[in-house]
């Protein structure tokens, strides 16, 4: 299937792509393995980019999103990308449904969030061991709760939890909390959030639910177990670029290196949101490396 | 009266940076001599920035703006900004209402509507004479309008005007028109949409009202007067920015060159949005200069 502009990931830099490519008269299809909105559709609420509403949440702005995008005209596959030929005038992206081909591919896959590699972490996965709070906060409604995580992303899901939890004990490996000011204030006005600084989750233990978590002190080295039948721990430790399928491209961690086109190494491939080198990952970041590779994709 | 981060501007690039700077715990003022929103706040609708809804008016988008920077805390003022001090250590802003001083200060005051220079536009601005299709469409229901431009906001406009006048005639000095594929195909489509291209609008003449107008033939030089009274004439050809009080930091064209980080030549000093030297002129793109340089700003 030949197109002018094949996209590989429906977040919101994926989304913004695609929109002004058809804006511009390509032909632009977008592939994606998961739901529209990328991680963002899995927040609890959209906090700083322009123009949301008071208490959007992820799943409402990755359904406006969607809403937009199919408006626009832009074609929305469901499907994952198994291996890809960046190198050549005509690039290929290969899917279980077939190959698509064009003259510009724009990379928009994002991150995942990273795994702790701790016992107990998989074989509790769904049962007690979670990432997406908007999806099960509201499974905890009055019990313990754990967010592992002391940056923006995981204090504001911190906050989230804490509308339901009974108790909600953030787990962070440094001295204090990573996060912008505005949700340190918050947390200090919220009487069921307590911190376990200088800590790190060591281990999870149980069969059906979480009986009992380790912590380690990252200053002693001592490990204390917590016995807590039925709670949930919320990971939220950084996230990692779903770059596998480009190795070529990797920059450092492998997150891949642009000009400020967002062109990578290799002519006719741009690179866009959060797996993009570069020191802002915002949800209004993503969205304008978006529009500028699709206007540079387009102009070519 | 004391700041962290001094904002000049409440367009997108203006209340995003107003909003992260406040995040961030930053005592952050916007100063703002018209209304919030700046430019995107008069046009018809807001067409690619990723969320925006189907149709949704720029009067709309530029009240969403307002009623989110008001929940985040940022303080918003209306002034106008009469002279600035940016090379020392505090930087001073000055207006009528008093001095403005701050560490850092953000320039985010944009761009305004050229003009076009020519014999009756002052005279007649107000009487036929116009800049805001979103405001004054309804006046030519049924009536004659032209519009001046041929880039995506003059052709946005007339497609916009197309549903009240009768009959639109676009002029623009090129051979074709210079915006995107969605709206050429949208003027191929719109009936009492007329093209009067290699031409440009010479001279108006009325008293009280739009009379006749003048069209030049770029190619030949021939001057054609059109009798139109009580016509409506929407000039859209183009911006300037408004960097008149920042002369030290003007790069090309009086639009001022940063770095990827939104730092201007002077310590301190932020640069975001339309006024910025950048290839990229869109809401989304000024969204994120704002978010960028208040995460950095706030990080000094």
């Amino acid at each position: 299937m030949m197109y002018d502009v094949v996209i590989i990931g429906a977040g919101p830099a994926g989304i913004s792509a695609g929109i002004y490519a058809v804006s511009r008269g390509k032909k632009t299809v977008i592939l994606e393995k998961n739901a529209v909105g990328g991680l963002i559709g899995k927040v609890s609420t959209v906090t700083h980019y322009a123009s949301v509403s008071d208490g959007e949440t992820g799943k409402m702005f990755a359904e406006k999103l969607e809403a937009q995008a199919k408006r626009s005209g832009v074609e929305l596959v469901r499907a994952e990308v198994t291996a890809v030929e960046l190198e050549g005038e005509i690039k290929q992206v290969h899917t279980a449904q077939g190959v698509y081909s064009a003259h510009t591919v724009i990379l928009a896959n994002g991150t995942s969030p990273r795994k702790l590699g701790i016992p107990g972490e998989s074989e509790l996965a769904g049962k007690g061991m979670t990432m997406n709070a908007a999806r099960d906060a509201a499974r905890y409604e009055g019990k313990s709760v754990y967010v592992v995580g002391g940056a923006d992303g995981a204090v504001k899901e911190a906050l989230y939890l804490a509308r339901f939890a009974h108790q909600v004990t953030v787990i962070h490996f440094e001295d204090q909390l990573g996060c912008i000011a505005e949700f340190q204030e918050k947390v200090r006005k919220t009487s069921n959030i307590a911190l376990r600084l200088h800590s790190r989750l060591h281990a999870v233990y149980g069969v059906d639910q979480v009986e009992s978590l380790e912590l380690v002190d990252e200053k002693t080295g001592a490990i204390e177990t917590i016995e807590d039948p039925g709670c949930g721990i919320f990971v939220y430790a950084g996230t990692v670029p779903n770059t596998e399928l480009y190795p070529q491209l990797w920059g450092k961690d492998g997150f891949i290196p642009t000009n400020e086109r967002m062109e990578t190494a290799f002519s006719g491939v741009y690179a866009v949101g959060d797996l993009r080198e570069k020191q802002v990952r915002q949800v209004s970041t993503a969205v304008a490396d978006g529009t500028i590779a699709a206007i540079q994709a387009a102009a070519r």
